[in-house]
């Protein structure tokens, strides 16, 4: 059974972040209170067939600089899980 | 200081997701193999000035059903982690 390889791809702090801003308005706007910054990014959860965690990782890590993250804009974490595990 | 939510937002198991599929494909496109399924979600990230972690989840959860996430289709996670946590 493979692994599971969580990632989040966020934008670098400073980058100005237009969804989160419009989330951080609306929730304004429904009343809540107590928001100082909203920041949104994206989760991408890759079902993978390689069993080795180190490799799991080194192979989302690829697949992060060349595809999933825009490095120059955002940062990214991976996180390895066993496949089914949340 | 105040704490985070980091709220996770998935497309529910069966509801079909175009972007997750679209990045599978690229993936296969870029020479990787051994990638079964890709699924994407959101990622939110709240900076409240609520300091009890039991509130700030309450709050997180309410912002979830009432704005974050489309229950009909997606499912939500919420994490409380402390101010500048990872």
């Amino acid at each position: 059974m493979g692994l599971k390889a969580r990632v989040h791809v966020y934008p670098k702090p400073g980058v100005l972040d237009p969804q989160g801003r419009a989330i951080g308005q609306a929730l304004g706007h429904l009343g809540f209170t107590g928001v100082a910054e909203v920041r949104q990014g994206k989760l991408i959860e890759l079902s993978l067939s390689e069993t080795d965690p180190a490799k799991a990782r080194a192979q989302a890590d690829e697949m992060c600089r060349r595809l999933l993250a825009n490095t120059v804009i955002e940062n990214y974490a991976i996180e390895i899980v066993p496949q089914g595990g949340r």
